[in-house]
Parts: structure tokens; C-alpha cells; sequence
């Protein structure tokens, strides 16, 4: 049944159901009209600011981030990590005559710099530091989105910034521009006519190494960099290059900044000169003339680049507000592969995806600038929908900001779409390579966000790193070879990846796809009995690598739940594909090895490891006794995709209970650690471990005393799934907390390396919070909200569709409202929480309503096939519905 | 005359004079019984200690840091500066079991960290900062002595920290020991006995090249790294050595930690492991056993070292006070001589004067235990002199703080007492090489504290840079070579070497010495005549290249005051060597070139350059009509020298007015600078030049935005010395207050550099305050205090002598007091207030006084020979003394 379009839906009588009928309500539950946001968000000012660097990038571009003041830092754009990496004299002025000035006034639109400010002579001056800037400012981010209110008293203008990259699930292609979108808003508070200017200044980098620190115009990388100007109808812009490199170099590359300003001047290099001469006389131009001289401009002498400035001008009357848009743009289409030590590898380049799309910075400057509005417009839908839900303000916060990751420089995505992830980022390299199948499993943002790219993942895993033997590489050489590397296989990984092509499999729905990958699937699944469960009862007993980088040895439930899992969802897939032997030998074995496992390993309170006192290093990094966060990762995964419970219910609980009581500390003060430093002082977090019955080894499981954010969101999500919402609630406000801009970046969770891809588990506060689950195989979409059930808000994103969620719930009475925002959902069946006994429907289409413990199932009588635009209403009651 | 000991002088009537007598009183001002000492500190806690550095070091020793949180950082023993640098698992921990203690606790004797908690894998596990620490700390600093108060409530004992490295003036032994004294004081809240011990561990880092960054005991530099354990009848300690590196070696030397404590335990090194288990291995060690194996060790394995603990353990009874002593010692003897640009001499290793005196680590570290009463109460009366003395606090801030520049790694010693100052430093080396003879023009603590060093730049001045033609060389190259480089001469250093002859001269009354140096003093002023004033009329007009790294064209008053500088000083020096025709041959062109000065340049506010247009490269760079804060420095040295006015005193006065009217800035907020940045937002500073009159050039004098604290002292002490003290102060307050811990290090005052020469300008602050001059030719001696001085004390150190001065001044009385602490004081004639008309002299010497505009000139029958621990009271009065 083909739906009509949201208007029409909403205007026309709709189908009639077996049930009672009623009539659309304003009442109901509908998008909000006023974005919750940046009201949902924390607002940063001061102190806070500090450690702000809000990353501005599309996926497998690189990223330059926007610091808490307003300044960009961080130019991670040369296709590797680079903290701390200053473009010197890149910054952007505002300029400001008549409205009553005695003379020109001249900021810098970003907020004067915080302390420390020592260093061997000072504050850097390629920093421009030294210009006026605005007393304070208020950031607020909501990613993609960041917002800057400048604050200075008595100031002739009020201005604000905002910045983004175009960031829409499932558009791989509009979330992967390499840009960056400012726009600066002026409204004026002079009685009498301003003229303004905002001239954007930025050094022409192409050349630069992406690790260097640069203090100026001159390495010897720079030379022939050569700044023109282009106007094309409704834009006008600097292209950046260099004739130095040749298109295939790593170095290869240029820069664009683009207005859709009308009225323009430029300077395409400031004017040379010894000390300080070029800065100042700039200065001097800006500030006498108000426009730059427009003059031409030749290539740059060798080991040396120029500056250039693009000034949009404009005049501004009483109380009026004006916008300007900058476009930053990038392209360095090569990545050098920097990471491998390989040596015959080392330093080849490799052409990335952005690359291969564009010819220059100003192509994808362009398309941003002419596409603006609407991508703008569908990226705040995106943010609305997330910020404006009914999860909490701390749950938004860690699932927005940590979806950043995908867009830095943690992620790669090379030519065919390729996607190369890290763990995370070093300062000036990704760390550690590549597609770590372990660190992956908590990653849960990429797999309904950007799936196509999840899926690449799962090919090259399966086709490309799993060996004769049905051990897979967990880690990815590239360029890729067929069986990947020599290292032993990791146990969590490998059950995870089995997992993993389930989850995808059941986004997407592709029947073609797991048919492709299953024979792969099968022998990585089975490996485990050779390996791991050599007594093949269901339970893992040999060397197990694993995410801590060190070998298990004996039952544990980390491995248990994940190999639990894996059989569990394999044996899904094998009975959907029809190969029944495969589907009941690991169902067998499923039932068998959750009995053994609980029997074997939980001691009253938590599972524990039973340690393998007969292996020769089993004597180090086990946990034994121990109380283990990760202790049910397994089951974790298991409710992101909905199957079901791997050990008995109490049990669980009992064990989810015992992880926040024992492994919770709200204060690290009295706390010993000898290992790496995630928490600290008054600081609250969840520890990896902890031994509260004693008999803590030695030398315990290492990162026991560690407290990492991938494993507190995955905890926390667990929490909310068995509905113990206060505590996952407190994990994740401490998680945030750690995170304050004075003492770590919101947009930045550390572990081994920034950006670490861990802490994308963040997407499982969603899933648990609103219950979601969608089965493409099966169409069916499900939603469960576990908190604010009465008047409930969520975003979702299914792998093929995403869009909004919105529910009333009376004891009596389920008013919910589906609305898709892009993608296809395909609806076969939809499930709903319903409180009242004797369900009545009314929908748009004909189909019938069962109730389950508290679930409706709503079955249209067809299919229905939801669009962009598409909202889909329906209403469940005891009552007889008008 | 031979005076008594003090106590002898303090209980004997002294001899009678022509006038009137008076016996001791109590009222009179006298050494004060409690050390004002940390009275006029700033205390840091907080924020404020974040930047805080604490240089414990000797002279040519270089220097380890004290943190604010009492940490040790910034490990600058190696020769060269290091900022940042971190010695793995370096750090003091006290353990406490008994007193009522459930278990046995342990702390790190450091306050907890401050954010940011940012980096690639979380805080550095290598700073040990997982371990617990104390809550809070309060730092106060009175160069050379840091103390800590570390607070915890509930913890049941007090702790502090006492953390110096000897300095006693005029003593250069024994104030260039390489070594820093930790006492911790421990004092017991229990109510039953305490077991307490102190654990210092440290690395062993012979091998370390001083500016790697160092992430743990794995490092190509190091291997065969030795621990052993020395006791000697009175010592513990461990000596840390390594085997890999020959005696001249840089890599070669050694390091010591040593305690006075009896009953002691060791680890020679922690014992190894996988991950974390080094560390972990030693915590449980110490918490559990509470004392360390004392195994014996061997040598490491190439490319390790090893991390060694010396325990120091002891009861301590309720409310019982115990210090524990714990001697840090370096050897390092070897320079690499890494800043020179010349091929054939870089890297080439060079004998440091302190590596000559020792053989081992050991040497100095049980030299400093076995004279640490003595040593640290003479420095401690040294401290007490200048921080109980009569300054305000801001000024003994600038003084005592800036003193510590001389034992940083600005000053380098080498074998037979050669120094060699760079400017300042750069994070990981010295900049800028070497003597730079118009930096060092500002530098006024080193000439009065360690003279013989002061004179070693002398030598190299005149007796190997100045070349044949009368050029100097203005730096330093190394080796030393005749005539030194090739590059231009400095006219504002040149003279100010020939005033700073004269000032050694005067200090020191070594005639001697001056004959030595007296051809090429000659020489070097003569060659003004050539280049500098070739039409020889007193003022200089050529091209004068300077301290701002550029030339003037034309007459300014900045190189022309200090062209009549020294030119009055070489008439002085001329005239007591009977060298009659050039005294009278500078003395008319003194005169001639004054006033010629004067009528060119006076604008009727201040003095001005005659930019000479003529010049071709007179276009930029120049300052003419602007008002130079340096434009008198010329006459600030005079004062200091005590040389009398150069120009019209009026004059002088209203451009002082005039510097600190239009070049002090109360706010940098509104301020654009272009150039490099030492003074933000609200701070307050002393601009280097300004254009009240319009007429700015378009490319001004270089570094005319910025903000230099030696200038900034400078222009304060001689607005102090025409008694325009308001002004004076609230320069150095700003200084100061740029300093404050959160924004800056107040131990590092930082230009081109750390810890930068110019800085020591603050001394003169000092001897402005106190209207302080010694001549030691004439072996006369004054004092004119400028505040207070109805109760006036400070310190003084002549260059031969050091003590303290303090008076009591009333209309009709002065009584005054001179101790001598150190050196031998020779004294014809002691010039001191008096506001009386009829002075009668009280004083244990027979002697005339006599009265001329406000100042009495005190002479004894026979000179004086004061020796450390003489003081010498006289009492003068216009009424009849008893």
C-alpha cells in the first residue's frame, strides 16, 4: 500500500480499521514546531571553552575544528590527525565605519584567548592573538551543528556564528563533503547606517605535510602555491593550489573559500615584507581602505606560500540582521599511507573517496554554497529530531557529539568507497590500524547511520581477511591481502563480526548481501570450535584474544555472551537462507552453552572468569573472581539486535546490578591506578573491573583500573534495556561531566587515541531509551520507550530509512506518529507499547492489532512503503475511537 | 680600624666622635627577629599554580623545577633547556600506617592535577598521577626558597614542603652546587604513634638527551643504567650511573638521591614486567610490605634504564614534627655545544665548570647533606634580607624572582669560570648565543651578586671579541675566537659594555683589572668615533644597530645617552689611571655631545629621533617621533653606576613623565598589535613605544607594540630614582600581575625566550628603592632610601660585600645599621639622609660627618673593614646623643 504524502495524509479521512475510529487530534504528539534546540544542550562560556575543538568535516574528508572561542584549530584536512595544528594568520575580521563611529572598528570574530599564556616568546603571533576580540562568547554545539554568541559590551553589532558540515543519515554522499559552513550573523545596534566587511583570512597550505607546526609562510614543503580568484554567477571565492606536486602526490591538493556575498574585495597575497610588515600592513589596509586591493597575483618562490584574504562587504541598517556564508573547502584527493610498516608499502598513496568525486576545492565549495539551504535544512532535521527528543539532555549529548567520530579522521573511506577505520587518532596519526574487528563491536553509529559504509567493513572482514582456516585477521593491511595479516585471530571480534552481519543483514535486508557472505560467516563462526571451544559445548575455553590485548584463558561470559550471540544470530540467518543443518546444529549449541556458561560462571551476583589454571600464561591479565563490566557485551549487542536474552533473565540483571555497584565509583580521589589516566580526582566513571569479594590478582586483566567511554556507554545502555534507568542515567552524566570543555573536548572521548570509535556505543542509549528495533527481512519496526512513555519524542534510523517517532500514551489510549525523513521504509509490521487490554485501531490503511504483553502488533493489510515526507498516524484505544 | 665581632660591638661602648654620643637602643631598627619571610609572598593555590616553575638549580648547573603542585618538572639538567620535560615515575610518597589507621594509606606528596586531562591516551601514566594526592596546596616562593603546604582534611598528619638550591651572593660555590634540598615536614594530627615513610623514587636518566620526550625507561640513549646503594657514616643514598658512555661524553654523568635519615629502605629497580606491572609491582610493594627489598641490581639492558626508590622511614608521635631531608644531586659535565651554526664545532663537548669541580653525583649531593644548616641559613639570610625588607612586595617579587635567571640555563659556566648567557631560552635550547652585549646592557643581579662572573664577560668582551679596528663582536661565538664573529657591531652594546666596565670597576675596585682591560676599553669607545659619530660632536647619527635587532639611522636618544654614558664613565676610569688626555678629550665630548643631544632631540616632552632620510634603509624600522621607553636608558645605567645626569635634569624628568603617560597601558584589551604577544586582554604593560603625536611610521621600530619586562623594569626603577614612585610601581605591579601562576610561570619571565637576561634589569629596583651606590675604589658607600624611610630596611650586596641596611629617620635623628653577612666591606665614607641641620655622630669609630643638601657623608678617621658578622650601628642627631 503506497501511503500518500504527509499533507494529503493529514487533510483526508482516513482508512477505516476492524477496530474503532478517531479523528486526528492536535493534541497528539507531533514534530515539534520549535526545535528543542540548543536548548536540550549545554552552553559553554569562559573556562569551559578551552579544550572546545568541535570538528567540522564530512566523512573521510578530514576535519578542522572549531574552537570554543570561535577559531579554527585542529587542521586534521591533510588526511591525517593533527592537534594542535595551527594555519597561521587563518582568521576572520569584522570591520565596522559609519553607524556613528568615530573611526573604523576592527574584531576578530572569535573571543579573546584564555590562559595560560606562556610559551618561549609568547603567545604564537600567527595566532593573530594580538588583534581586538570579543570579551566572551557562549558556545553550544549540537553536532553537526555549533553555535557562537560573541559578547562585548557596548559593541555596535550583535554577532553570532554558525558552523556545520552537511551531516544527513544514510546520504553517505551530502554527509562527505569537504567543507566547512560559517556563517556569520550580524544584527546592528546603531541608530544610524553601518557599513560592515568580514574578511576571511587563511593561509594557502597546499604542500603542507599534516604534521609539521607551522609558524609561518615558510617550509620547505610550500612553493609555486598560487591563490586566484573566481566569480561564477551567485558566488565568488579563492581558489587555493600549489604547481609544486603532481596530482598523484600526497601533497597534491588545494584549498577554496567561497561567499554568497554580493559585494566582494580580496587580496590574494598579502603584501611580503620583513618582521612583522606583512601582518601589519594588511592591518593597515583593512583598517584604512575597509577593502583589499583585488590586485593579481603570481605563484609563491619556492619553500614559501602566501596568505590571502577574501572581505565580503555589505551595509547593515538600524536594528537590521544580515548573514554571511563562508565556504571552506578542501581536497587533497591522496592519502599516504603513513600507518603501515610495511616497508614496501609505507608511504604509497592511495586515492581517497572525496577525491575521486571532486576536481578541485572549489567544486564541492560550490555545490555546498548552491546547496545550502537544503542541505542545512535536512541536517537540522537530523539535529531536531536528536535534540529535540525525550531522552535525556546527557543521553542527546553522548549520542550527537560521539556520532562526530565517523567524520574524523578516525574513519577513512578510499576510491570505491573503501572504509579504512582506525581505532582512534593519535596527535599526528591514526592509531591503531585498521578495522579492528574487537573495538569495532561497540561501534554501533556507523551501522545505522551510514550502513553502506558498516557493510564495507563487514566485506573486507569476510572476504578479504578471513583465512582458509576460519580465522579472521583482526586488523586490516592495506592496501588489503587476502587472508590479511599473520596475528592471531581475537575470539571477541571474530563472534562480533558474525554479530555484526546479522545486524547489517537485518538493516538492510539484503538477501543477496548475506548470501554472498555466509559460507565466509559460517567457517568464521565455526573457527571457534577448532579454537576456542575445542570441547564444542557452547562454551569458549582456550587462548582467547581480545579488546584488552591480551589472552583469556577459561570460561568467561565475554566471550560467552558473544559467542552466545554469534550462534544465535547465525543461526537466524542460516534459517533464513534455508540451510537448516547449519540453523539447528548452532541452536543446539546455543541452548547448550548458555546453560553451561551460567552454571559454570555465575557466582550469586555477576558472572565471573573461571581461569584455566593449566595454561602456561594464564597466570597474568586474567580477571578471575573479578566483577567485569564487559561481563555481558555479548548480551549488550544481543538487545541492540533484538535477540533476545543468551542467559537467564535474573541472572543478567543480577549482574547488570552488581557492574554499576561495584564498578561505579563517583569519585576517583581515593583511587589507586597504575595504569592509563581516563579518570581523575572528583571525577565519577565505571572501572573496566573490580574484585569487591577480594582475590584481585596481581597482576589483574590489564585496563582493569582504566575507565574507558565506549564501555560506559555500552554498560549504560544495558542498564536501560533491563529498565534500570537511574543507573544507566548516572553512568552517562558522568561520562559528559568528565567531558566540560575545561577539562576534556565534549566532541573528542579519549582512550587509545581522540576519537576513539569505541565510544560510537552511544548509539545504543537510543536504541535502549526508545526500544528501537527494525528487521528489514521481516519489515517490522519496533519502538518500546523506556522513559516519558506519556509523551514521548525520538529520532530513529533503520539502515534503509530515518525519521521521527512520536508516541501519547494513556493507560488506555496510543496515539504515535511515524515520520520518515529520508530512505524507504518498508512496514510489514509495527510495534507499539499499549497499556489497555482491548485494542481498537485506527490508521490510514487496513490491517489488524494483536497485543502481547503489553506490545501491540499493528499488521497492515499490505505493506506499506513510507517516503521522505511520509508521516504515518496512528491511533490504539480501549475506547471506541471517533 | 678593625671592628668587633657583632656581639662584642652590640654590648661595648663604642668609640666617641666630634659630636654627640648616644647608647644602643632597642628602639632602633636591627635584623628582624622574625623573617618577614613569607609575609610579602604571593600565595598561589588553585589555578594559579598550574604554570608555576620553580628553577632549583645552581649557577651552571642547570635546573630541575618545582611544580605547583609540588612536582618535579622541566628536567633541565642536561645541559640545555628542556620545558615540558618529564622524568618518568619521578616522585615523593609518604606512607602512614599505625596512628588508628584501618589500613596503611598512601599519597603522593604532590597536590592532585589540574585540568585539562586531555591527550592522545589521557593523562601521561608516567606522570604517576593515578595515585592519590592531596587536595589542595599552597605555594609561596622567595627565590631561592619555594615552600608547599599540601591540605587534605581529615589526613592524619600536616605536610609541607621545603624545596631550595643554595644561593648565597658573592659565593659561587657554594652557589653553584647541583643540587635540589627537599625537606618534607611532617607533623602527626594522630592520637597514637605513626609509622611513617617517605619514598622518593626516581629514573635513572644518564643517556638522556635533554629534549626527547620521554614515555618510560625505553629510550636508544640509555643502557647499562646502574642503581647502587652508598651509605656513608652519616648518608644514604643512591648513586644512578651508566656504563654505556665514556667520561667525555655528553651522554656521561650521573644523578644521587640522598637522605640524612637513619633507618632507610631501597629499590635499585622496580621490578620489571608486561604492561603495567613495574608500577603496579612497586605500589603493592610499598602499601602492603610498607619498606623495599634493598636487592642488589645490575646494569640495564641497552636502550633501558631502570626506576630506582630511596625510603626514608620513621615513627612519628602524636602532634611530633619530623623533616626528612632528601638530596637530589646531577653531574652532567659534559656541553654539547649544540647552538653553534658552524659545522666544525657543533656538537663538540665542552667542560662545564661545576663538572670540573666533582667527580660524581654523589660529591655535591653529600656536600649539600653535610652542610645544609650552613647552607641553608645563609641563604635563608639572604632571602630574609630582601623579603624582610622595606620594598613593597611587588618589587621583591621582581627582584627575587628574576634573580633565579642567572642559574638557569640563560647562564652557562664553564671550565675556569668562563660564562657563557644566552639570552634566554628556547623550549630545548639556548637563544640566543652568546653574550649578547646589548641584552646583557639591562642585566644588573649577576654584576652585584656574582661579580667574577659578571667580569668573565668582561674578558671575552674586550680581551676576545673586540676586534683590531675597535668593533666588538656583540656575540659570543664558541670556542672563543679573536675579534669573535664578523657580524656588525651593537653601538647601544658597545657603550654599554664600556659602562659596564666601569660598573665592574666600581664593584669590584679592582685596578688591576681595569689596567688590563683600559687599551681596549679605549679602543671600543674610539670606534663610536669612526662609525658611530664620525662628525665626533657626542651624538651619534650613523647606522646603529641595536638590541631591537635592527638599525638606527640619525641622533636618538637611546644610543646617544648611552654614548655620554660611556663616555663619563671612561673619563672616570681615565682620570683614576691618570690617562689624562682621553679623560679631558671624553669629558668635553660629554659636554658638547649633551647638549647637542639635547637641542636636537627634547620635543618638549620627551627626546625624539632624528630619523636621517638620507640613509637608504632609513624608510623602516625607525621610531622617530615616537617616545621610546628606552630613550633614556643611558641615564637609567648612570643611575645604577651612580655617574650623575646626562642631560638636563628637567628634561630627563618630564620624558619619564612622559614614558609612563603614553606607553603604559592600563589594558591590552582594545589594542591591535601585529608584532609578538607578551601582554592580552586586561593585562596591563609598558609598551616599547609609542606615537602620542600622530606621525607613526607605517613600518614602526620592530617590537614597538610589545611588552618586555627588562624594559619594563628598567623604565620603573628610574622613574623610582627621580622619585616617581607611584608610576615606577605600578609598572612593576603590572608585571607582576602578568605573572600570576595562571597565566605565566612568575619564575620565568619570557622575550625571545625563557627566563630572558633582559629580566635582571629588575635589580635596579632594588637600588633605586634604596638609593643604593658602592664605589669600591673610593670605598665609599650610600644609602638614600626613596620610601619608607621613617623605617627602612633592605638588602645590599657591593659586589665585595653583602648584607643588610636598615634605618630609622626622624626630622632631627637618623640611626642606622650596616651588617655585613658576607664578603669583606671596605669603608672610607658612608653617605647617608639626614633631615636635620646640625648632625652629631654616635658611631663605634671616631670619624667627621658632614651635611650637604639632605645627605650626610660619614667619614672614619681610618677606613673600615667590615667582615661577615660585623654590624656597625651610628646614631646622628641634631640633639645631644647620651
Amino acid at each position: 500500500m503506497k501511503l500518500t504524502r504527509r499533507n494529503l495524509l493529514m487533510t483526508t479521512a482516513a482508512a477505516t480499521t476492524a477496530a474503532a475510529q478517531e479523528a486526528p487530534k492536535p493534541a497528539a504528539p507531533a514534530k515539534p514546531r520549535t526545535p528543542a534546540w540548543p536548548g536540550s544542550c549545554r552552553a559553554f562560556r569562559g573556562d569551559a571553552l578551552r579544550e572546545i575543538a568541535f570538528p567540522l568535516g564530512g566523512i573521510g574528508t578530514g576535519t578542522v575544528s572549531l574552537g570554543g572561542r570561535g577559531d579554527l584549530r585542529d587542521w586534521e584536512i591533510f588526511n591525517r590527525p593533527n592537534k594542535g595544528g595551527l594555519l597561521p594568520f587563518t582568521f576572520a575580521t569584522l570591520r565596522l565605519a559609519g553607524g556613528g563611529l568615530a573611526k573604523p572598528v576592527i574584531r576578530v570574530l572569535e573571543r579573546r584567548p584564555l590562559p595560560p599564556f606562556g610559551g618561549a616568546s609568547g603567545v604564537p603571533r600567527e595566532t593573530a592573538l594580538g588583534l581586538p576580540r570579543f570579551r566572551e562568547a557562549v558556545f553550544t554545539g549540537a553536532y553537526p551543528f555549533a553555535h557562537l554568541r560573541f559578547q562585548q559590551p557596548g559593541f555596535p553589532v550583535e554577532v553570532a556564528l554558525e558552523a556545520f558540515n552537511p551531516m544527513i543519515p544514510l546520504d553517505t554522499d551530502d554527509s562527505g563533503l569537504p567543507v566547512a559552513l560559517l556563517t556569520y550573523r550580524f544584527t546592528s545596534r546603531a541608530a544610524s547606517p553601518l557599513e560592515a566587511a568580514v574578511a576571511f583570512s587563511l593561509m594557502n597550505p597546499v604542500g603542507y605535510d599534516g604534521a609539521t607546526r607551522l609558524r609561518g609562510r615558510r617550509a620547505p614543503f610550500f612553493g609555486a602555491n598560487l591563490n586566484e580568484f573566481r566569480a561564477e554567477r551567485d558566488l565568488r571565492g579563492l581558489l587555493l593550489t600549489s604547481q609544486k606536486y603532481p596530482p598523484d602526490s600526497a601533497r597534491y591538493g588545494s584549498l577554496a573559500v567561497l561567499t554568497t556575498a554580493g559585494d566582494v574585495s580580496w587580496r590574494l597575497a598579502w603584501e611580503h615584507g620583513g618582521w612583522w610588515d606583512e601582518f601589519q600592513k594588511w592591518w593597515d589596509e583593512f583598517l584604512l581602505k575597509g577593502r583589499f586591493s583585488n590586485a593579481a597575483s603570481k605563484a609563491s618562490p619556492d619553500a614559501t606560500t602566501e596568505y590571502a584574504t577574501l572581505a565580503a562587504h555589505f551595509p547593515l541598517g538600524p536594528g537590521e540582521t544580515k548573514r554571511i556564508l563562508f565556504v571552506l573547502a578542501w581536497h587533497f584527493p591522496n592519502t599516504e599511507n603513513y600507518w603501515t610498516q610495511e616497508k614496501e608499502n609505507r608511504g604509497r598513496p592511495l586515492r581517497n573517496w572525496y577525491g575521486s568525486r571532486f576536481a578541485s576545492a572549489f567544486d564541492p565549495a560550490a555545490y555546498a554554497a548552491r546547496n545550502f539551504q537544503r542541505l542545512r535544512e535536512r541536517s537540522a532535521r537530523y539535529r531536531d529530531l536528536l535534540h529535540g527528543s525525550s531522552l535525556p539532555p546527557a543521553v542527546i549529548d553522548a549520542v550527537s557529539s560521539q556520532a562526530s567520530i565517523l567524520r574524523t579522521n578516525t574513519l577513512m573511506v578510499m576510491e570505491n568507497r573503501l572504509t579504512l577505520a582506525f581505532e582512534g587518532c593519535n596527535d599526528n596519526a591514526g592509531c591503531c590500524p585498521m578495522n579492528c574487528t574487537h573495538v569495532y563491536n561497540y561501534e554501533q553509529a556507523l551501522a545505522h547511520l551510514y550502513p553502506d559504509l558498516e557493510r564495507s567493513m563487514r566485506d573486507t572482514d569476510f572476504l578479504t581477511n578471513l583465512r582458509p582456516d576460519g580465522s579472521m585477521s583482526f586488523r586490516t593491511p592495506v592496501p588489503l591481502r587476502q587472508g590479511g595479516n599473520r596475528n592471531q585471530p581475537a575470539a571477541d571480534g571474530q563472534m562480533g563480526c558474525v554479530m555484526k552481519v546479522y545486524r547489517e543483514w537485518r538493516l538492510s535486508g539484503d538477501d543477496a548481501w548475506l548470501r554472498r557472505l555466509w559460507p565466509q560467516v559460517k567457517r568464521a563462526l565455526e573457527y571457534a570450535f577448532v579454537q576456542w571451544d575445542a570441547d564444542r559445548d557452547g562454551v569458549m575455553e582456550g587462548e582467547q584474544h581480545n579488546t584488552y590485548d591480551i589472552e583469556f584463558y577459561g570460561p568467561n561470559s565475554m566471550m560467552g555472551t558473544l559467542y552466545l550471540g554469534a550462534l544465535a544470530a547465525a543461526a537466524r540467518m542460516a534459517r533464513h537462507l534455508g540451510d537448516t543443518v547449519a540453523a539447528t546444529s548452532y541452536e543446539a549449541l546455543f541452548q547448550q552453552g548458555g546453560a553451561r556458561l551460567d552454571q559454570l560462571l555465575f557466582n550469586g551476583e555477576y558472572y565471573v572468569q573461571k581461569v584455566d589454571e593449566k595454561q602456561e600464561r594464564a597466570g597474568r591479565y586474567q580477571y578471575g573472581e573479578g566483577c567485569l563490566s564487559d561481563q555481558l557485551l555479548g548480551q549488550w549487542f544481543a538487545e541492540v539486535v533484538d535477540l533476545g536474552k543468551l542467559l537467564p533473565h535474573e541472572h543478567l540483571r543480577a549482574a547488570l546490578r552488581s557492574i554499576f555497584r561495584y564498578n561505579f565509583r563517583a569519585s576517583f580521589e581515593d583511587f589507586p591506578n597504575t595504569q592509563r589516566l581516563y579518570a581523575l580526582n572528583d571525577e565519577a566513571g565505571l572501572l573496566l573491573c573490580s574484585w569487591p569479594r577480594g582475590q584481585r590478582p596481581a597482576l589483574p586483566v590489564v585496563y582493569s583500573d582504566e575507565v574507558w567511554t565506549g564501555i560506559e556507554y555500552q554498560v549504560a545502555a544495558h542498564l536501560i534495556y533491563e529498565d534500570l534507568i537511574k543507573e544507566g542515567l548516572a553512568i552517562v552524566q558522568a561520562v559528559r561531566d568528565r567531558y566540560d570543555g575545561a577539562r576534556r573536548n565534549p566532541w573528542n572521548e579519549i582512550e587509545c587515541g581522540h576519537h576513539y570509535a569505541r565510544a560510537m556505543s552511544s548509539w545504543s542509549l537510543l536504541t535502549a531509551l526508545s526500544g528501537f528495533a527494525y528487521s528489514a527481512p521481516h519489515q517490522e519496526l519496533r519502538f518500546r520507550p523506556r522513559i516519558q512513555r506519556a509523551a514521548f519524542r525520538c529520532l530513529f534510523s533503520t539502515g534503509t530509512s530515518w525519521g521521527g517517532y512520536s508516541q501519547s500514551l494513556t493507560k488506555e489510549k496510543l496515539e504515535a506518529t511515524l515520520e520518515v525523513e529520508g530512505g524507504t521504509l518498508e512496514l510489514a509490521s509495527l510495534r507499539l507499547p499499549y497499556l489497555g487490554v482491548k485494542p481498537g485501531l485506527r490508521a490510514p490503511f487496513k490491517g489488524a492489532v494483536t497485543l502481547q504483553q503489553g506490545e501491540l502488533a499493528i499488521r497492515p493489510a499490505a505493506p506499506l512503503t513510507l517516503k521522505p515526507g511520509d508521516s504515518l498516524r496512528v491511533a490504539v484505544s480501549d475506547s471506541p475511537l471517533p
